[in-house]
């Protein structure tokens, strides 16, 4: 480990798979940074992987720190200390430590883990007069943490100000000409040229929470893609590599994304040990960080209708219960095989095209929707061109169609639904019948698309002027006096029915 | 107000429509009733309508108390007060105020409302040594707590056995040798016969959250059958007494319910003011109070799989928007009209009663299979057989259809899910293929049908022996390094590709 003594830009703590490529990712920007782990091996192996990587004319830009007084004393003030440990109690710990060592209460603590937004908002406070609690959620993976990630800062405006140059260094960039990634995956070689995605989202526990409803609408994205790998191999019988082939060519269109890419790839891919196709090798059971599963809470709990968000979540829990599956498997009936010739085949897979389209704008307007009203609760003034713009590139669900999400909000940043932008309305519009034959077709043949068919849903429910919400208020009022309100009379006026009377009237409450 | 001395055997605090009826309820059955609200109009409400219901030879039965010292002056000791103010702080107001005003360490409050059961938990604890917090949950609404609820009580053991009298008394009852509800709807004549509605729970907590639960299977419940009724009026264009006459029909088959009888009652009402069917008088947007959505929230936190429930609360979501779903209405198409004929119509209802029986097994599969997976995190002894027993009368959800629930798990208290169940798996089964055809004709009729269609995902989920969760583990594997099990290798050993490589490689993590 270096002990030489070193004057450091930025402090980076917990070398994991995100810390240590945000570490390198900040380094190959020229900045030194002072890296810590409580486990030396990780230390060890972010320097030497800064050194392999480095060109052999430039010095060392990586300080290994035994211990964070260590890193205080080598960082430039006010210090800028960047956290990847785990959310939760690991935030706490390191931020304790921290005031221990001797932090100062202009320096600043950026958390990149996927904290919960609340407790990024409660830290914030708590942390007042210690330090500056900032925030900056990440998205990318491990290579978008190395060769630029989206990162989604909030908190202190200041805080924000002094830190950007190295955000704006180390995000992704896009070509303003194409709105398109600039991918140059080279350790020494970052992209500087190029928009960069990154963008002062707002107070803190917006970043974390924009973030988090990103990762809804990445949960909603893979399953869509499973379904129809699903549907694909299960109901035409078709290889894992054939299906590859079709998510390929999809993506050469209006379906072109990260998710669709590697979905492609991870299904040519052949397993190493069997020469099988490795998906088929790969145990049929979803883990989850949590994020999915907020992103869906948080959505029942302002009110704001996300289903294919949530039914994404489920698939992933049902997955896990592979044994009780197996043992229903056999005592469920399901329909019989209908087999298909190739004209009807062709049809199915061009149908299911579109589904995927359809379905997968409902998941960003689920999406989109629910940051507006959260926003709107929390009094944020979030920038949703912007936000789109950011997930342009580094980010897991960055896509083309993110363009069009960015023209929306450009034409009108108060839009209530990307549903009612024309340029969602008239594709989906055009696009409706091929998607509700998708989903009458793989409920015909007894193969599940929550996603994909919840979202028909979604839109045959925004689309109905009346819905029988009417029956509803009627039961309601029937069994628990709740009142309803009538089409003939003025808003928030309501009424009951004495259900329970012989002769029943009305009364206005 | 009366001030004559009294002793009285329980108290009641809080004279809302639920605990204004409780209280009456636990008069007839010849207890003296304390009675106590802060709005003094509400005793007074209460007091003349006891004073009115009871027979001429009977002597009051209702003391209206002036203040909580007046209360606890005329109780029995230990003594027993009911709680019947909304859910969260108001329970801790009026427990903070009785203790100011003299209550003892034995004395017991039962907490009816709708409270959060994590609420419930922490209050036991907290008011531990100042008195014993118990809870009862309550369902039935306004008719049930009059003349028969049922009880969901929980908590201390003893304080259970000190209360149970009067709880068996007030409950809804059972007719042994059929399963039916003894209904009798009498002031003064209170059911006494049958088997009582309340069973001991357990720990603190677990009756509010079976409770919790129960609300989710009844938002459930009431949204199948207004997609039913959307169904019916929207696609086949019958009148609301048309559809009510349907839903009467059902209600003496395999769909007879409370709900089920009461939507035929509010379809074939009448509107006083204008003459038309009430129901398309009464505006289309749905109200709720929280416990529905707690059943979502807690399912996703879980990881059990209650689809059905959470896109009940997002039905009621939607229906609030509707200024949105107005504009959108007009932007967004849908297919053209597909005219039945009679013959076709006469099926479509047929498949509708086979859809709706079997969604409807689906929600209460959810909802059983959730308190089984929260009883093993609480280390709650939970038993089913009883749950579904006490669920037959006074409730909301009573039904027929609870019977065939409880028979199953007295065959198998450790059933993993309804499914298992030789009844459901045959009759679902036998049923599925008109489910399907429901569904599909919603969709391609483009009538939302969010429950009924999410049932179908979840049952041929829960089918499908394989789910597409091997890409998925192979998306994630691919973007953040978060390993896969092996089809061919022990459960719990991680694998991982390095998908990044020129030449991937497999490693054992």
């Amino acid at each position: 480990m270096t002990t030489q003594p070193f004057r450091s830009d930025i402090g980076v703590i917990g070398l994991g798979v995100m810390g240590k490529n945000l570490a390198l990712n900040i380094a190959d920007n020229g900045y030194q940074v002072a890296a810590f782990d409580l486990d030396s091996d990780k230390v060890n192996t972010a320097i030497n992987q800064e050194q392999a990587e480095r060109k052999a004319n430039l010095a060392p830009r990586m300080l290994g720190c035994n211990n964070l007084t260590e890193m205080l004393d080598s960082l430039a003030k006010p210090r800028v200390i960047v956290l990847s440990v785990p959310a939760g109690g690991p935030v706490d710990g390191v931020c304790n430590a921290l005031i221990e060592a001797g932090i100062e209460s202009d320096d600043i603590i950026v958390d990149t883990g996927n904290s919960l937004w609340t407790d990024t908002v409660e830290r914030e406070a708590r942390f007042k007069g210690k330090f500056v609690f900032f925030s900056s959620a990440v998205s990318g993976g491990e290579v978008g943490a190395r060769f630029g990630p989206s990162l989604m800062p909030s908190g202190d405006k200041d805080a924000w100000q002094y830190v950007a140059p190295v955000w704006k260094a180390m995000a992704a960039k896009v070509d303003p000409a194409t709105g398109l990634p600039i991918e140059r995956f080279e350790p020494g070689n970052p992209v500087i040229e190029g928009e960069p995605c990154t963008t002062y989202i707002g107070p803190a526990g917006s970043g974390h929470y924009v973030k988090m409803v990103h990762n809804g609408i990445e949960y909603a994205d893979m399953q869509l893609i499973c379904e129809a790998y699903q549907l694909l191999h299960d109901g035409l019988g078709l290889s894992a590599h054939e299906v590859g082939s079709i998510f390929h060519t999809w993506n050469q269109g209006s379906l072109n994304s990260y998710l669709m890419e590697i979905s492609a790839e991870v299904l040519q891919q052949d397993d190493p040990l069997t020469g099988q196709p490795l998906v088929e090798m790969i145990l049929d059971k979803a883990g989850q960080k949590g994020t999915g599963l907020w992103t869906a809470v948080s959505s029942l709990q302002i009110g704001c209708p996300a289903p294919t968000i949530a039914e994404a979540v489920y698939a992933r829990a049902v997955s896990t219960q592979k044994t009780l599956r197996v043992n229903l498997s056999s005592k469920l009936s399901g329909p019989a095989k209908i087999p298909l010739n190739d004209a009807e085949k062709a049809e199915f897979i061009a149908n299911l095209e579109d589904a995927l389209y359809c379905a997968k704008v409902c998941c960003y307007a689920q999406g989109f929707q629910l940051m507006a009203m959260a926003a709107k609760e929390q009094n944020w003034d979030l920038d949703f061109a912007e936000i789109a713009k950011i997930w342009r590139a580094g980010c897991i669900i960055r896509a083309t169609f993110l363009q069009s999400i960015t023209k929306a909000y450009q034409d009108d940043a108060a839009l209530p639904n990307l549903l009612m932008a024309d340029t969602f309305s008239e594709s989906l519009s055009a696009k409706h019948m091929n998607w509700r034959k998708t989903v009458a077709a793989s409920v015909m043949q007894g193969i599940p698309a929550p996603c994909i068919s919840s979202a028909v849903a979604y839109y045959d429910s925004y689309r109905s002027e009346t819905l029988p919400a009417n029956l509803l208020q009627g039961q309601r009022d029937f069994f628990g006096a709740h009142t309803f309100e009538r089409t003939d009379k003025p808003a928030g006026k309501k009424y009951h029915l004495d259900w329970s009377a012989k002769q029943r009237t009305l009364s206005k409450v």
